[in-house]
């Protein structure tokens, strides 16, 4: 009955991206997605032709394998009633689940009602002979015979292999077809004693084997999925040695991964991204407010439109046109203006650009900072400085198992950064350029080629891929920059670079309004639409600058994942809206 | 020139906010707002004709106070060329503001060279004699003659007295009358040496006195104001007692207070607000941090209509039908389907309602939960539980100084809570209010009065005024909420309630596909239109639940505050999408 809804998924799915997608061959009750739509890092597009005879094949394979696990699991998955060990297996039902505790408890309830479940993660050879419960997924069933079987168990990422076998202690044939015959990606509860084999246990996290005594299923999945989790965490490299032994594995495209993202973000490196980006923030957040800054939210939802220049979103509110803020660069000035001193914010930002690259979402999280400026605005370079230092140590201690997961299955190079971060001016900068024979205007801005190939001699002249341009021209900056002291044709701005790429842009804002007016109006800027701004300067206000960085590209060039989709959990492009 | 810029302001504002607010009578360099749309807390609606009179009498005083001030600074307030202590006074020149630190730094660079500055909170009795450097604004002036004056500081709400005399080391006749002239709000950096009075200051915050040394003004304020700020600072109490002794004293309305939401912000009260806001936002992190949950981020913006039921707003997305998310109920869960276990969101929410309450924000900052059960839905209120008595205890312990300050203009009695929370079941409440001789259906929704007298019920009865209800009529309840186990009419869901206003909304979710699409038919609802978000379900998925919070709720009944636009920085409503 599932299916036909499935299949209406599909479909919804495909003509919703039938311009980025192609489904390819969908064959029974199996599937492959063709390459065609990769990212600028995948190399090696098949032709759709040479691709569909793969996939045949893999199909192929897939079945013989399903067949010898159903041969093994016969027919009927359900519990015979003349097994004495019946209660030991089985599917949990759903009042079962409503409350597992009530007086009239089922054999799953009274089975783990005096357990408590151990993670996936922290199974260790410590646990030896100890019983243990755990919940996880059905990642995979290996059927050896009719009396033995393995069931591979996924928790966040981390696998551990399972054993049942009739010669284990209250375990009869009916529960190793049970087991045998489990849907992957299915959610199970499984009792049983870890054992430490012998030799290494290859593709799990985990090195001990849990011996299964009892296993009951909390939730099926589809007998069939649109894309396996272990198609999608496969390496490249793992792909292309499969070829080279002749073996044809498949290869989950990107926009596949989103269309069934629920399923994509299964895989270790995802369960690893979105972990370091929870640490991204924490971190970011605990330095500033160590350093006295005050937690904001400003509102999305403005009148009018938020700053000119890029596009906007533009909605209906309640009769008036608004639109969602591009940034919250007026409110966290305002904050300023109302005596915060040092605020920040995390929250979305909404882009209506029609940038379709590595790098431009249409709604992303920023990580926007506003703060006094007492006498130079070098002291906002500090925050960045030991700011973003302080994300690097933190994400290199706490997040190891994570930073590791993800570089088995997208292999990159650590970042390379300075205890104390370097500041180059954007003379200086073009000065290396041309010292290269790159020549630049020196008075505008860099495009993407002459920032990666600074960031190149950078790296070659002072060992760091991350670093500080400051002094940008005022030209190429908004109009609210703070023009430099001792030369008005740059600013006291700046940006911040990782692995080549911008990261960060910053500067010190004009905070006396008849000087602001005045920018604006060299900037072509009419100032009778942007009086509200101006007009908050009028009531006093310190002199003050900030900055603003994209969440999910720090992730992004950290991990130097380049494809910013892979950052954002339910990614926004100007071609997807969904899911 | 200023000045017309303003006028402008003042009328753009009063274009928009023509409805709500009256502007008042506004006389030359003042002004009065007549308090004519107040929240419900606030009583004593004056007669426009009556507030009119007290305005001009309050006009009369407050100028004659200037004309003494001015009298005493004289015309000209710049410093006199032959005054040998021109270069301990002055305003700083905009050169000067972009960096400080050039070599042909001006007065203000080499004065403040070689000193750091003193948060004016931190100004205490142990800092006797010592010479400090204070950056704050003018809160007020008070000339008392020619070669003396006092100007009271202030800096995130706390506030100084300083006094300048021809007395003191280096201060001329000049420097006094520059003092006394400067205009309220405009920002310094004051040098002068801690002294401690024999008796108490009334009025400032800090216990001591700055004899001034130096002072130069940073940014100037424009010389009238909006609203002052120790105008909009005072307690109804204060006003009422001046009342009683003739005075009648200016009240601020709610919706000028918003109109000039940068100044408004600036009261100590507020200060204290939006840094607990701040406080809750930790708090909540770091408690749910340190159960394992992960921060996510999930977009708002959504393909087609996210929930059904309340208004959304709509907007084209590049050629698409979407519309702001109204809750991230769906991504929260796909966040779960996708093996994150436990997961929270800090985020705005939108909801393009009618309601103009006191209670209801058409965008506000979801504090939203979701998380696995491994038996029973009393896991989600165990965190519920757990989670908000840490809150308490964390705002009671890290923000006495911000309590006492919102206490100070809005008298509260501290919350009652218990260290572990009083649970009752929805039918338990409605004994209770049955016994009370209040007749609700035991199978509909409670109304706000109801609750209201519950709380009022649970309070007399068991001392907390922080509980939960749970086990709602599942008719009452969206169609993705479990039934209870033993009692299909009922269901696995709660709310919490502070001091009789519900706060929290959460349940177990249905998580079987097929269960869910018969809840949704029986609900009236085209399983159709809902085909993605059932179809998350059926590739294997824990059983769970989770809740959501308004953040500017939990601070407004924590301090009793009684509108929730006191609590939301810039807030939105029906009637009000600016500043």
């Amino acid at each position: 009955m599932g299916f036909n809804c499935f299949i209406k998924f599909l479909l919804f799915f495909s003509s919703l991206f039938v311009s980025t997608i192609e489904l390819g061959v969908a064959i029974s009750s199996s599937y492959i997605f063709i390459d065609i739509m990769s990212s600028e890092s995948e190399e090696q597009q098949l032709s759709k032709k040479a691709a569909k005879k793969e996939a045949a094949k893999q199909e192929k394979l897939r079945r013989r394998q399903e067949a010898a696990a159903l041969a093994s699991a016969a027919s009927s998955l359900s519990v015979e009633e003349d097994d004495p060990y019946s209660s030991n297996y089985g599917d949990v039902s759903l009042p079962e689940l409503k409350s597992c505790s009530q007086t009239d408890a089922g054999q799953w309830s009274l089975a783990i009602s005096s357990m408590e479940w151990t993670p996936v993660g922290a199974l260790t050879q410590d646990l030896k002979e100890k019983e243990v419960l755990i919940r996880g997924r059905v990642h995979i069933t290996r059927p050896v015979s009719k009396n033995m079987s393995f069931v591979v168990v996924r928790e966040k990422g981390f696998t551990v292999q399972c054993l049942v076998t009739t010669q284990g202690e209250g375990v009869s044939s009916q529960m190793v077809k049970f087991v045998a015959g489990l849907n992957r990606e299915s959610i199970i509860d499984a009792i049983g004693v870890v054992s430490v084999p012998g030799n290494p246990i290859k593709g799990t996290t985990q090195q001990v084997e849990i011996h299964l005594r009892k296993l009951y299923c909390v939730n099926k999945a589809l007998p069939t999925l649109p894309i396996n989790v272990d198609d999608a965490a496969r390496s490249d490299a793992e792909i292309e040695a499969a070829l080279l032994s002749g073996d044809k594995l498949p290869r989950v495209n990107q926009d596949t991964r989103l269309n069934f993202r629920v399923l994509d973000i299964r895989t270790p490196s995802n369960q690893g991204i979105f972990r370091i980006q929870c640490q991204v923030g924490t971190i970011f957040r605990q330095f500033l407010l160590s350093e006295g800054f005050v937690e904001i939210h400003t509102p999305k939802l403005i009148a009018g439109s938020s700053e000119g220049g890029s596009a906007v979103f533009k909605l209906d509110y309640k009769g008036q046109p608004a639109c969602l803020a591009q940034s919250p660069q007026l409110h966290k000035q305002m904050a300023i203006c109302g005596d915060f001193g040092r605020v920040f914010e995390i929250g979305p930002v909404f882009r209506a650009e029609d940038s379709y690259t590595h790098r431009h979402l249409c709604e992303f999280t920023g990580l926007d900072v506003e703060m006094e400026i007492k006498k130079h605005y070098s002291e906002v370079m500090d925050i960045v400085d030991r700011l973003f230092v302080t994300m690097f140590d933190g994400m290199n201690e706490r997040c190891q198992k994570e930073l590791e997961a993800i570089g088995r299955q997208y292999p990159f190079e650590p970042l390379k950064y300075k205890p104390k971060t370097l500041r180059l001016t954007f003379e200086e900068g073009v000065q290396m350029l041309k010292d290269a024979g790159v020549e630049v205007d020196p008075l505008g801005d860099l495009n993407t080629e002459a920032e990666r190939k600074l960031g190149q001699l950078v790296l070659e002249k002072y060992d760091t891929e991350f670093y500080i341009l400051h002094r940008y021209p005022l030209a190429v900056r908004p109009f609210y920059t703070m023009p430099c002291y001792d030369n008005a044709l740059y600013s006291n701005s700046f940006d911040v670079f990782i692995r080549g790429e911008e990261i960060i842009s910053g500067a010190q804002r004009v905070h006396v309004p008849e000087f602001l007016a005045e920018r604006a109006q060299a900037c072509g800027i009419d100032v009778n639409t942007i009086s509200t701004y101006i007009d908050s300067f009028r009531y006093g206000v310190p002199p003050h600058g900030g900055f603003g960085v994209g969440l999910e590209r720090v992730v992004m060039l950290f991990c130097a994942l380049g494809n910013i989709r892979k950052t954002s959990l339910f990614p926004r492009d100007p071609q997807r809206i969904a899911p």
